[in-house]
């Protein structure tokens, strides 16, 4: 990997997501060697994807080059890599460019689809997890917009124009408001020669209200804006298949569909060599004490989705989003300081500031520690959020623009087809 | 097609690029039907490509939806399809959706990358005609950059860093003095382990000067440009081959390079069935008459790069650009309606608005009609001319912010490997 030997003791981070990049600023200007490796040579603002699916943004300003964020740090190294493995007796991290030691390894790879076993599943549907499988999203809905236009036959048609939505949670949910406006405000235009009415938006919910995490209020608002919107919610159904044309349910119902996207949970993303028994706990994620160390080592951490921190409030772990893992990120890296000092190191205590979710313009819905509102203002608050934790200033501002101009046009202009998808899977 | 049958003549146009949406745009509200036939749902500005390849813009910047530009007119149909053949007989056009018969047909297919026969430059080289291609090379050139980091053979990190574009016309000017900029202002900070100062940028053309198509002062002063650049201009040099590490020419001079990006020419997109020897004449193009219409027809016509209009100002056909295309699809607009009411056309004239091309920042050299000029001004006069024929004001908007802040930040951000490139190749 050509990564120069210093005196200072070498720290791996792997995984360039909201917990690694917000650790690699703590430990900069210190006298550690980082080295940061990542499957992309990007950071990725997951909360946004959905946007990117729906034609709302380019890929491009949610994403944002990792090595700008570590330009200016020295004895800081980044490796475009796939970890394949830990060798926790030789201390070794296993990669496709080699092999490289380490003196601390801080484990920050994040989730994945749970497909929960089901290959059928995991084959046909769709998933929102990375920018690429979010411009494959894209394509294929307007691909399947430009098919229903070509058939005579009316159950293909249907099917072209129905979506079906695993999972209510915040994915799931803003997906399927984002949904709902391009079939009102973008179909009828483009497609004046297609019954645009027929598009079905459904989201499936396998417990008995959308956004589980947030407060009942916030769940049964956010179910009155999709409605409001047209989306059909199922609650209390779990889906138990998909073959590429048919959604099946735990019920009697199904769903006939050529677009599904799967939302319905994520998974620690494990890696070879740190899967032991004894400290893979639930939701495939790695269990941490209070200082983010992996059970049984000292020198190894575990930060973000894959770590899960012991906490009474949360005993299914913290929940798996940006907050948890920018929170983690900080405090592992003051931390580490302290231990490489040798002074005692401060436990982690997670401040919940609270969640949020948006439906569609001037419908969002807000949870924080001391106020809940929903509505217009709600809306406000989560964009002013998502740009602000949004990194560099163009991304902001092209951001800004885009959420601008879609507002006042009623639009999406990134509705392009730029690498198709449907023939591809075709091959 | 499902395509309806009206009282109304239909036209056929194949290719929605300049001139074919200059077309489509004077066909509005008239009594036709129009359909436009596309490979793409959008609409490509290409004289931008190289920025989407060299990181400083987004694709879908200067990319717009093709529904978009239709959507007020009444009796247009676009289809998203891959014309095969025509078949001039029936009167019918041949795709991979169907067949469709036509009262006119406009071929207005474009041009592609002319490899003059090399299979072995087609299969290696980097062409930059589409959105994807560029991409690629964005990526490319990225992971060409994280493998020389990891190699130590310095051979190997040299032809990792060496890139050759092959042809000094607009397209490799323009590349050239973009990776210049990035060679200057972003190597030294995103890869501080890695010896940027040995990035070779070679241009190659086979001719004497450079931007062949303008004036000699234009092209002597991008020479200059690039020169003070630090790019290697060879000229009078012809490449004979590329086997994917080295270049080879008629000369001696050979180039250990990873990155060959192949700009020496482009020739047009003929379709089976259109492909008489009578009319196919020097460049692929079509022989068309002074009302773009090929040679034995009154009611198939070609317009924009695939033409060759008759012209003695330009023995070769007008050069393969944006103005003569849109100029050419607003006339045959005209044209067609005086034809379909059986009133004499008018003949093509071209107005030749000169040419530019940009260097770096403050350098692009402008031949205007009545004025030349080079450096800073003729550079903000490239941007604003860009800015301005671009389609939509989002787009203009985004491509604004983004000059803006790359001029003042020396910087282009876009600089992401979305879709690994180097690794399908392998495979």
């Amino acid at each position: 990997m050509n990564i120069p030997i210093t005196s200072f003791p070498r720290i791996i981070i792997i995984g360039g997501g909201f917990a690694g990049i917000a650790l690699a600023k703590k430990l900069s200007k210190q006298e550690v060697q980082v080295v940061l490796l990542d499957k992309n040579n990007y950071h990725n603002f997951q909360p946004l994807l959905y946007q990117v699916s729906t034609g709302g943004l380019e890929p491009d300003s949610i994403a944002y080059p990792i090595r700008k964020v570590l330009k200016d740090f020295p004895n800081f190294h980044f490796r475009l890599a796939d970890v394949t493995e830990v060798d926790t007796k030789s201390n070794t991290v296993i990669t496709d460019i080699g092999n490289l030691k380490f003196d601390y390894l801080v484990v920050a790879s994040g989730s994945k689809t749970n497909y929960f076993g089901n290959t059928d599943v995991e084959k046909y549907s769709m998933a929102m997890k990375t920018i690429p499988q979010s411009l494959n999203l894209r394509s294929l809905i307007l691909e399947n917009f430009e098919d229903a236009l070509l058939t005579s036959d009316l159950n293909e048609r249907n099917a072209l124009m129905n979506f079906v939505i695993v999972g209510g949670g915040p994915t799931g949910v803003e997906l399927a408001g984002a949904l709902a406006e391009i079939k009102k405000g973008i179909l009828p235009k483009d497609y004046p020669d297609l019954d645009t009415r027929s598009v079905q938006i459904n989201v499936i919910q396998s417990s008995d209200c959308i956004l589980k995490g947030m407060s009942a209020k916030a769940s049964q608002k956010a179910e009155d804006f999709l409605e409001k919107l047209g989306v059909h919610v199922w609650k209390n159904i779990r889906v138990t298949n998909y073959d590429g044309k048919t959604v099946t349910t735990n019920t009697d119902l199904t769903f006939e569909a050529a677009t599904v996207v799967w939302a319905a949970g994520v998974k620690g993303a494990i890696i070879k060599g740190l899967d032991a028994k004894e400290f893979v706990t639930r939701g495939n994620r790695l269990l941490v004490n209070e200082f983010n160390q992996v059970k049984g080592y000292t020198h190894i951490f575990a930060i973000g989705d894959i770590a899960c921190v012991e906490n009474n409030d949360f005993p299914n772990g913290l929940p798996m989003m940006a907050q948890p893992a920018i929170q983690q990120g900080k405090q592992l890296g003051n931390n580490m300081l302290l231990l490489i000092e040798g002074k005692p190191m401060k436990p982690f205590v997670y401040k919940d500031k609270g969640a949020m979710a948006t439906i569609g313009r001037n419908k969002a819905v807000v949870d924080l520690p001391k106020f809940k509102f929903q509505g217009a203002f709600a809306w406000y608050v989560w964009m002013f959020v998502h740009l602000f934790f949004l990194i560099g200033f163009r991304n902001r501002m092209v951001v800004f623009i885009n959420w601008v101009y879609n507002y006042v046009r009623f639009d999406r202009e990134a509705r392009l087809i730029i690498r198709p998808f449907k023939k591809k899977r075709k091959v």
